[in-house]
């Protein structure tokens, strides 16, 4: 039997030439150099080496040991160099330069792709902001009242952002139920998950500019499953009244891989209905404005064990409109710039994506094959994994992020 | 008359040789090089030109773009640096090596002195945090159950950290007064200032290792002037629950110049006595932790006319106390990581910090020679300056922070 060239996708395959998202990766041979990937089946082929073996003219942005680079040079370069990859792994003219620099993924390390520079969480799903209110603000309403009038975000933690696979240290830190007479200090006990998208920006902003709603695509390069840990009971003690600290600054995981926006073209969907109208630099609803929702589907996963589907076409606010938000007091943009969406959580139970709401914060533990669970136990490791629609009916597969938990020290 | 030397600084002088600040710079005949330079009086020094011109072992380190590098090599290179540059800068043998490498500060252009990686920012004076707390939720207790536990802190914007002298463009937001039927859009109308004192990180520390308390001069380098400037409107409409973002995010400015921890030796002081026992990871009343506290005066001027002078000497929580708080749960610092005292506001209304507390919301304006002021107007110009006690009673000079509000575009 002829060896298959690892440029032979099967038809159908999540991950074939219609997606192509970027990673960086390093091998066993020469652990120290780190180069961009394009992920091909089960292959990662090196883009660089492909770009120089044919004198393509993007062979140094292609080259560099993050995507920073690439992410700088702007649109028509992502166009450009997407089109050449795609002939590259597509033409059987390409194929002898291409096959000598494919990799198996499961002999390469995959690295954080991409320098974060600052990063940014949203809290953008209705449902997850509804159970949320309802459990710790039982006595409120829901919803803050300018919740559907404004993208709610804070700032978070770029430096502790981590790869997919990076084992996750349980946090210490200070708790107090309502009933203490004082904080206790210790780790965690409400160890939780988060399943977001997150979105990286590539083309920086001027200082004092805002970014018109309709040039997302001018400034955002793509997108990747997000795992925003979070220890809720070091949250419940801090947030008040400056928000979320160390219970979410400890980890944030993402994926090895950024999914171009261009590769999910045909996932394009409309928001929910508003309920209130926006201003006019958040309002969607122009004609000339595209649809600003991703009909990803995603799937959060505990030891293996399927436990949520939440969908992020049920989205409140869109990633275009968090952008806008985020610059419309002129805070610029810089290359590596990440936001997360926020908690996905659909309007079913089985849609939710944080331990929080699925448990009810601890009421109503769920199943697994290793014993009940309210929130994470040291050992668990919890996989987000996504698909959407791709063009031909063919799925785009997202790049999983996956972490395991490991006892506090 | 003979021309005096710039190494011939006065007696008593703020930047004499007991100081030695560092920043970065650029001369009018080679603007793109940016040197590592140190204040001397009225002049810089070319810190690596200097340490070239000796053979320095530290001309690497003195030679590079940003302090980065200086501040990444760790606790005895800082005092060996600093023990260097102040034998260059007193020993009349290294005059004439000294002296060609000394520019006036007035034909100088001086830079963000480091790359910043994360940015935090705290709420560690009670007076502020009462104040603050009787203003915006004047039915409830001033402050949050937490704030005598733990510091409470949030993570800003690091990619608009902006130096001293950086023109502030008013933003843009939403905003809601309690009467309004909706939210409006437009150019803030509450634009205020906060009186910090920043902190920035050298030596970085491992994801999943807390920093001891007494560990601070292992990890921070030095501090500064901060500027951390507020739109008090929007921070109002958008801060429950998830704390500040656009209300802060559009700039904060940081003085040019760091002054190392080691020209602070006479200025530590023991901070306010505790109102609650801390959790051992917070308590520095241990014989062998030193004095957190600085006794920093800072002055708020406006276009020149003083309106605050807020003692750093009285915030509750010190910076070694928020270093160890910030990494208790095992997030990781890098080089450049910045944090921000929280705004400075002693017992007296003269004491105050920021404008939301000297004006008590704009109930109570200031007088100006131009004028009335209860938030800032466009072209108002904001400097903070500071100084601090030093060896044989004469003054550590802090570099100062200015801005000045620009229009709304």
């Amino acid at each position: 039997m002829p060896q298959q060239s690892p440029l032979d996708v099967p038809e159908g395959d999540p991950f074939g030439p219609h997606n192509l998202p970027y990673g960086v990766f390093s091998t066993p041979q020469d652990t120290t150099r780190r180069r961009i990937g394009v992920r091909l089946g089960g292959h990662v082929i090196d883009a660089g080496a492909v770009a120089r073996a044919l004198g393509s003219p993007y062979a140094d942005v292609l080259s560099a040991p993050t995507l920073n680079p690439l992410l700088g040079a702007g649109r028509t370069t992502w166009h450009d160099v997407r089109r050449a990859l795609t002939a590259w792994v597509t033409d059987p003219g390409h194929r002898a330069a291409v096959e000598p620099h494919a990799y198996a993924l499961a002999d390469v390390t995959l690295h954080l792709p991409y320098e974060v520079a600052d990063y940014v969480d949203f809290y953008a799903s209705e449902h997850h902001a509804t159970n949320v209110g309802r459990i710790f603000r039982p006595d409120g309403d829901a919803l803050t009242p300018n919740w559907k009038h404004l993208p709610i975000g804070y700032h978070g933690r770029s430096g502790t952002i981590v790869v997919s696979g990076t084992d996750v240290v349980r946090p210490c830190g200070q708790r107090k139920a309502p009933a203490d007479p004082a904080p206790v200090f210790g780790p965690s006990v409400k160890l939780d998950i988060e399943a977001e998208v997150g979105f990286v920006v590539g083309t920086p902003s001027a200082l004092g500019e805002p970014v018109a709603l309709g040039d997302f695509r001018e400034h955002v390069f793509g997108l990747f499953l997000l795992n925003d840990w979070s220890a809720r009971d070091i949250q419940a003690w801090e947030y008040v009244p400056l928000g979320p600290f160390l219970g979410k600054s400890f980890a944030t995981s993402v994926s090895a891989w950024v999914t171009p926006l261009e590769a999910l073209d045909a996932a394009r969907v409309a928001p929910p209905a508003r309920d209130f109208p926006l201003l006019p630099y958040l309002d969607d609803s122009a004609e000339d404005i595209e649809d600003g929702g991703f009909d990803l589907r995603i799937t959060v996963s505990i030891n293996g064990q399927e436990v949520a589907h939440p969908p992020f076409a049920s989205m409140y606010w869109t990633a275009a409109q968090q952008l806008a938000h985020m610059t419309v007091n002129g805070a610029s943009l810089r290359t590596g710039d990440v936001y997360g969406s926020g908690t996905v959580s659909g309007p079913e139970v089985n849609q939710r994506g944080s331990l929080l709401e699925l448990t009810w914060n601890g009421r109503d533990a769920i199943e697994l094959a290793e014993g009940k669970r309210t929130f994470l136990e040291d050992g668990d490791e919890v996989t987000l994994t996504a698909w959407a629609p791709g063009p031909d009916g063919i799925r785009v597969g997202l790049g999983d992020v996956t972490g395991r938990i490991v006892a506090a020290r």
